[in-house]
């Protein structure tokens, strides 16, 4: 990731080493502010307040706030406290669990007094794996992409992309949009739709932000304007991350994915879901059994911006913030073992 | 409508009879007010910049247009560029045109100084007969949302809507919602997804209000919610009006109507087109022959609410406003005449 003209990782250890430090993405794009999480505590209200968010680096924040809880108390009771606290910071991605088994297993065989520095190390590794993992799918997308700009080489590759699964959902590159980022470095031309993505606006806030950083040609869209692109030849393919992806193969992402991936289906465009392995749920027969995150109504009733807070309905709202995408829409699964047809 | 305890037509004649009032829809639900259109000209910026909207109602502010023009000049020159501009102010909708062409062949036969009152006579019975089409669309509504609740009498009957095809787009009672509160009326337990409709949130501001001013149970909800509720069986209709329906039954409507088509389509939900005669355009072949209003970004990049206007992005941003739902995907056409299969 390029912020301020400078190779960076959205979360690293603070410069002390006890702590993380994160951007609080809630201010993005109108403000750069990095901010230290130095508890487990900070970690769970970063992860549920969303100042930090997307399925891997929600994994990667929580794995530093179990170990900043073992560097306060390494006892048994202290791990389970800290390990229940953040795994139910956010209910759906399956990457937040995952990264706290992770450090769970590698520190419970030890004394109390070294399982601190040990989570770390484990909390460190998750991380400089997720740049790799990331790395990997964006040079398979990278390929994919030049095969897709190849059909249509007169015109520059139109991308739909929803949400926010870029390098502010990552440790770096993102998933959906590490192909991108290399494809847009090789010279292909690519321009990319961003989806908004209301209640929170991801897409408009975050995905814009960081394709502005990489100076990539990008247009944000209502999220009701996509089929109509579709529709009219607008878009080459669409790509995005996942916080779940179950047994069967169906896609549990940001809610309103399943509406871009029945257009595009209609539309014969290819629908790409990008996704490492640590957010592959074998455990999650299919999409009907995951618990969907229920949001706050406020998320809807009001809207945030440059310039503050409004309020944009008089009414109540529902606020379901994930839905599931059948696999049977699902073009292919890019990961970093390559495109695969199913999972 | 009920309005402040009173029925009213959300339409009228001034008190002197020489304009048309309308209400200014750009500061409801926060505020009501009511503007006087006192030329051609008041009606063309009412209409371009939506102080007034939704296809039926767009018709009767350029009817009453037209005639202020005549009444100032009754030339034909007068009446020609009065057409022209008024049928410029909006490109999609086909009642505008067809409302503008129902008083010009009513005054071009007659002396310039007997054209004004014909023409404020026409545009009183073009508001006449819209209030009685809405009505009985709503009588048709209401037996076919009679026969659903039959189904499972047991719990609500949950309908989702997009955009505003209630009295705030029509004269009054709506076509849309003409059924909906028809049905609250006559017991039946109706409550409505309301999609918010991004970008200009007519579902949050306008049909909220309308349903909460008749005391219809409601929730606002993201535009990209709605595939989500339909695949958890949470919605047992979809019925939104239109703008323009073509020979073929091709639906224009507002942007983002197609993705909820799909996803009706998808899950088995029946999905209803709600029109009067004055909305099907026969000389348009298909939905792929109408064009589509592109409008400022502005509407995208910045959100209205109660306490101001905020940049919601630091990007630029594409606004195509309606799309077209192909006929395949309608269950039916809910009319003046009765529902259906095709039109």
């Amino acid at each position: 990731m390029i912020l301020e003209n400078t190779h960076q990782r959205s979360i690293t250890r603070t410069a002390d080493g006890k702590g993380a430090r994160i951007l609080d993405q809630r201010r993005l794009p109108w403000e750069i502010v990095w901010v230290e999480l130095r508890s487990a505590r900070d970690a769970e209200i970063a992860i549920r307040e969303m100042w930090t968010r997307g399925a891997p680096l929600i994994g990667a924040t929580a794995a530093y706030g179990l170990a900043m809880a073992l560097a306060q108390d390494g006892s048994d009771a202290s791990l389970d406290a800290a390990f229940t606290l953040l795994a139910e910071a956010r209910p759906t991605a399956v990457n937040l669990r995952w990264a706290l088994e992770q450090v769970a297993e590698a520190v419970r065989p030890l004394a109390p007094g070294d399982r601190a520095h040990a989570a770390f190390a484990r909390a460190d590794a998750i991380c400089d794996e997720d740049v790799a993992l990331n790395k990997a799918i964006g040079e398979h997308g990278l390929a994919l992409l030049r095969d897709l700009h190849a059909r249509h080489p007169d015109r520059p590759l139109n991308i739909l992309t929803h949400c926010n699964a870029g390098w502010l959902a990552t440790v770096d590159y993102g998933t959906a949009t590490a192909p991108i980022y290399l494809a847009h470095d090789a010279g292909i031309p690519v321009h990319v739709w961003v989806d908004e993505t209301r209640p929170r606006n991801q897409g408009a806030l975050l995905t814009a932000f960081e394709l502005a950083g990489h100076g990539v040609p990008h247009t944000v869209i209502a999220d009701n304007a996509g089929g109509h692109l579709m529709m009219r030849g607008q878009v080459d393919a669409v790509i995005v991350g996942t916080d779940r992806v179950t047994a069967n193969g169906d896609v549990c992402n940001k809610i309103g994915t399943y509406l871009k991936a029945l257009a595009a289906h209609d539309n014969a465009v290819p629908f790409y879901v990008a996704l490492p392995y640590t957010t592959f749920d074998a455990n999650t027969a299919t999409g009907a059994d995951i618990p969907i995150e229920e949001r706050e109504q406020a998320e809807v009733t009001h809207v945030t911006g440059e310039g503050g807070r409004i309020r944009v309905t008089a009414s109540s709202a529902a606020n379901p913030a994930f839905d599931v995408t059948p696999a049977r829409l699902v073009t292919g699964y890019l990961t970093e073992r390559g495109l695969l047809d199913r999972i």
